[in-house]
């Protein structure tokens, strides 16, 4: 069988005229930096898809189930800094970003820690992974990487997801074509209702209300404060989380990370967070920080890390805290691989589901699974099958494949702690149509899908250590990009990746299309 | 009293740039249509003010009841051509696109018309008026025209209103100005809500719903159908009434005016038009016919005409029909004016209500009345006073004061039948601040006010005469734009005018703001 079904050319173009419509009127754009003046912004539509791309249904389900393990886990990672110093110490020395972090930890813990609630807004992605050798099985989920700060992209899914189930009730779907009769034409049942934004939005009202009313004296209002990026052309991605918190009655506001954080927010002596705004006299207390920036190092310069010191200093419950940031780092997710690291955290059944979606995972330093990793990492014939990732989120600085053999003999030894190395994963082939400023595409993709879990996390003394007690969870909700199979980075805001939904399918379809 | 309040520079900073993120986020925008590629197209935000305009209360509430009014009068002007053909024949003798409308009409006359039902979708335009003399007069509503076809900016107002009230109330319009004390502070209770977009589905809904089932052999289903013009840079003021109408389940389409709707639609031997989508190989059946084009006399070449004439031929609801259409024209509106016209349509006191709101108006035709308008016209010093209109809708072709002495004199005598001339309405001018891609703007404006009338009118047989009967009427809403007081004219897509939202306020607040 052959998806995406074939239309006509006049259906081609009907199609994509219907996507740029729904897309200038949804939103579904970047801004055009460069041509922001006083007066006016040009803007152009996200990358998307043309049509939703098949996914097997019981991965889609599985990935939710196994989102509150996920959960789970990074909550008691993050509270757990003894273990947290002892994975990342190596990288600490030698990573100017994941020192700055643990300094502004040192000095916030060295004057106590004045908020227990914790917001986590994670995004846990995966592949989907088929045997090369063996067609006939069934592809696996793979985790590609766990991101627990910033997680963007969740706002432009939505509305690509309700673009694409627009499309389809408009019959844009379904084809003309004399040679469609082989096609799978999918139903609406096929293409789940995407709830992110609603999801991203609940988990901040939610820890809102957790943090209860204001506490400086005179005051009586509460806000929200989103940490930007200025001058961010992805602002799409943002700015309906903070509509939806004002739909809510929930005042929310803005600044961009650094001078601005300094210059309008304040800390009272007991350590609330007040912010200035700048249209009226009198202050508003802050009860939730969300960043959506603060996770590159050119970030904390000495202005970057006295806004992030202050943040953290106060009485705000942050999405992320400092710990749950460095959760987020690769080799936090290489640590969890090592035999018995789940246990700490997880009852065994949970170990074993979580752990079925690791691709394996090594790291670069002086022991044994190091050096055997360095071996792998140093012979093309190896190299080939591996990634070597950095510790930071998001995939924009990882070398591919033989690459890495040169990769590393340019970099000084002592800087190879600082990196993963982790098993290729081999995703299973589709076919469809991507459309973004960069270009009209056709031929084969491959998707990642991003599973958004937002938990609100207590820290509790028990004996003489402190974990992680669950407060609220929401149901979890999904994002889908998808690339073309021959390009290694998914980035859709650099034009690479572009947002899709799926068209979940049984594994007849999915394996018959897959052999077509 | 001042008003809009003064700001900060900082003030004025971050305002500007929450409206061009809440324009670009609400698809406030209109497409580059020169960058209109496969792949991609460029948009940038539409022309808003800063800031809602002040508007006296009471006038805002007497447009709203005058539109029933207004309703009924032209439901039942639309319904009786021999009126209309008393009034137009003249213009019918020297004007194209009313000579085409009429032939249309006529054909489909012969024939018999199959439908007996109409939506109206009109759009009655109002300026204030102020005695320039009577500085402490209160201001009057005049109306500049009534609008009876492809009546637009209702999409573009309501997301503009909507944006207008979130900006109050996350407090950019609090001034932090150390000045500001006597400015103007409205309450969120100023600003009504905008439901123009609702309005327009639910009337659109109500013919569908009261053409009923598919009349034709084999076809179940039935759907709106949008006639649009192709290369439309201002989608957004209509896709959004389709998405709307699909979340009601009623199937909405849209074909480009003239060949395409040969291309796309054929007439049953028992005239119900059936719509063949690119998209399947079975037809629906059309209940509705939406025109947002056809306006314009370029559009009736032959296909043109061929077109509307298959449409208007059908079973179709039309929105407007083709004397509906007709009666929009600016001759219709002066010959309103003339004493005991109103009466054969309205109670005495529905006409008096009405031509309270008509600024004086004449033919400039051989009659007394077109005599005297002909001297006003001719001499600069009347002239001034005066702005000539053609019969067409909207304000790009009108001749403002002196420049009509020079325009009509080289214009052959026996065109000047087909123009009307109006007296000016002299607004009183209040401030605010415009954005648009021409550039940025503060001082003095002029609003025009727009009252959206969404009816569907029956064609009764009483005695010898036709009649319309109401069947259903939904509440009138608003539409608000904005111009620089020293440009006559208010066209928003040409970049003249913006969309806007009124503040209303008591007559002591306006009057003082006016004085200052």
């Amino acid at each position: 069988m052959a998806y995406p079904p074939r239309l006509t050319d006049e259906q081609y173009a009907a199609l994509v005229s219907d996507i740029k419509d729904w897309q200038i009127t949804h939103g579904s754009l970047l801004k055009l930096v460069h041509t922001d003046e006083e007066n006016s912004v040009q803007c152009h539509p996200v990358g998307t898809t043309l049509f939703p791309t098949l996914f097997p249904k019981e991965l889609f389900d599985e990935a939710h189930e196994l989102q509150r393990v996920y959960n789970k886990l990074y909550a008691a990672v993050a509270e757990d800094d003894e273990w947290l110093l002892e994975v990342l110490k190596d990288l600490i020395d030698v990573d100017d970003l994941a020192s700055a972090l643990w300094d502004i930890y040192q000095e916030v813990k060295e004057e106590g820690c004045v908020q227990d609630l914790t917001l986590g807004i994670f995004r846990s992605d995966y592949m989907l992974h088929a045997n090369p050798t063996e067609s006939s099985q069934r592809p696996q989920l793979k985790q590609v990487e766990l991101n627990t700060v910033a997680c963007a992209g969740g706002v432009h899914t939505n509305v690509v997801s309700d673009m694409h189930r627009h499309l389809h009730r408009t019959n844009a779907y379904r084809s003309n074509h004399p040679a469609s009769s082989g096609d799978v034409n999918i139903g609406s049942s096929s293409l789940p209702p995407n709830s992110t934004l609603k999801a991203l939005s609940a988990g901040l009202a939610a820890a809102h209300k957790a943090y209860g009313p204001a506490k400086s004296q005179g005051l009586t209002e509460t806000c929200i404060l989103f940490i930007v990026a200025a001058d961010n052309f992805n602002i799409v991605d943002e700015r309906p989380i903070e509509y939806a918190l004002w739909g809510e009655s929930i005042p929310s506001y803005r600044v961009s990370w650094g001078h601005d954080v300094l210059a309008h927010t304040s800390l009272t002596p007991t350590r609330e967070l007040l912010y200035h705004p700048q249209s009226r006299p009198i202050a508003v207390e802050v009860s939730v920080v969300y960043f959506r920036s603060g996770l590159e190092v050119h970030e904390y310069n000495e202005i970057g890390r006295m806004a992030r010191l202050q943040l953290e200093k106060s009485r705000v419950i942050k999405s992320p805290s400092i710990l749950s940031h460095l959760t987020g780092f690769k080799k936090v997710q290489q640590a969890l691989t090592a035999p018995g690291a789940l246990q700490r955290y997880l009852t065994p059944e949970e170990a074993t589901k979580i752990s079925r979606t690791f691709a394996p995972m090594y790291p670069l330093d002086d022991t044994p699974s190091g050096q055997h990793a360095r071996t792998l990492a140093l012979d093309p014939n190896t190299a080939r099958n591996h990634v070597l990732k950095p510790s930071l989120e998001g995939g924009g600085h990882n070398v591919y494949g033989e690459e890495t053999v040169a990769f590393l003999k340019q970099t000084p030894e002592e800087l190879w702690r600082s990196y993963i190395l982790m098993e290729k994963i081999i995703p299973p082939v589709l076919n469809n149509f991507m459309m973004s400023s960069r270009g009209f595409y056709e031929g084969p993709v491959i998707s990642e899908l991003g599973i958004f879990g937002v938990c609100l996390w207590k820290r509790v003394q028990d004996g003489e250590k402190l974990r992680a007690e669950m407060v609220s969870e929401l149901d979890p909700s999904w994002s889908l990009r998808t690339k073309d199979a021959s390009v290694d980075e998914m980035s859709v805001v650099k034009g690479y990746g572009c947002f899709d939904s799926p068209a979940l399918v049984d594994w007849d379809i999915f394996m018959s299309v897959l052999k077509a």
